[in-house]
């Protein structure tokens, strides 16, 4: 499969979260916002491990703000899992940038999807990506990884 | 607009909701997780209004579980502001049912989107939509509309 | 019991919330994190219907950050549930404001509990609570109520 | 300090997280209801290592709602900080468990807090901690301690 080939390159960064009781519902199983949610710890690891922390984007007048957003569940996640996301971009404009994302739990593929961000700045108008955030978003991940969540 | 027409027929609901500090982000805007809460809010109201409480719903052993969700981000909602959350259903199968949403304030659209949920019975697998829950999901608004959140 | 006779008076205002799926967990009842985004959902009434909306109270420097959060769990609420938030000023000084809740569903208290909140500019300093908010604060409801959520 | 005392035997689990951008509000600081979920992800990982794993515990028909939440705000967290959660058992009944925690970022507690959990069974009825998860909730961290999240 193509996309599973995409994330498995080095331009992919990969992240474990634990489930707690606060992201399950009375289903049993993860409620399907909570993923919103480390898709975020996703990209911000992502970012992070390339040196385009996104606190430091902000600091430079630049927000990324989701524009777009989609989501496809496959297979319900339980209490305790541990999940891997996985993440890159697929792909980067002027304007803007798509991450995708995996949420796997060993084999299975329990969650896929996309967000889109434009890059805005402090008055929120479109605004060029700087260059040194484009060429980060496009990079490996540094070999100076840090061990943090 | 076609959306526009499509979503002042009367096979739409509405909800108003009230953007709480918890609902907003450092950026000073509602964070973009926080709409799939509002989605859920007026898809519960629209079951209810044509008499299909979700939780009656489950009760006869079935669950609507969310296989895919969009969101796309046109405008910014901030603390405070009073949103106008319109519903409806825009397509109705055997199997599965797709809910579409818009976030309103005034004229403005902030957001739309969807939910696409499966019919799925309490062994996890894709079963009918009982004929009942189909025409509940189909009517118009009932007439004795209460006027609870 | 002197707490029902307090929350009884016109000092207190009441806010109906419905459960949501997303406050929900694998326990089957309400996940106890969800009742902080409801007293503040009524504590944003309470100020409203007295004319200290806490919009307005930000827009003259003064925020009141939670400092102090107590909760009890009596019994659990469900999905679908329709509770009522009841919301008083309990303690009223120049530096700060607690106020009380009850969640309740029909004569049951499902919960109680307070939050504390500091005065404080936008420097982050100590500040005296204006005079007009302190009056608001220990106000009875005006009469124009509104009907919003 | 006795705090400090306290939490820093082994009696203490720590866990580290990184504020999101979901965590935060727009103050610009971590709003107050986040932090119950990360005493809960500290709990967790307390009960995790000392071999009492609440799913498992789940799986004998124990469960341990919290009765009782209690957290005061000294310092405020921001977007992107790596926090450490500290947990340890500060009283062990028959019939119940108190976690306390704080959450700290460098030298400096941000939050602390406990929460009371009560041990009911299956029916919702108080039924008196098993043996062996008393024993593990009164135990040091086990050695073969995993390095998962």
């Amino acid at each position: 499969m193509t996309h599973e080939t995409e994330s498995n390159t080095s331009n992919t960064t990969s992240l474990q979260v634990r489930v707690l009781y606060v992201d399950t519902d009375k289903m049993g199983v993860v409620h399907h916002a909570a993923y919103l949610r480390w898709f975020e710890a996703g990209r911000a690891r992502y970012m992070r491990l390339r040196g385009a922390k996104y606190a430091a984007v902000e600091d430079h007048g630049i927000q990324l703000p989701v524009v777009e957003a989609h989501l496809t569940y496959h297979k319900p996640a339980r209490y305790d899992d541990v999940l891997t996301v996985q993440v890159w971009v697929s792909d980067l404009g002027r304007l803007q940038v798509k991450f995708e994302y995996k949420i796997c739990m060993g084999e299975d593929i329990l969650v896929a999807g996309y967000t889109r961000h434009a890059s805005i700045n402090l008055d929120g108008r479109l605004t060029r990506l700087p260059t040194d955030v484009r060429e980060a978003l496009a990079a490996q991940e540094s070999k100076t990884e840090e061990t943090m969540v």
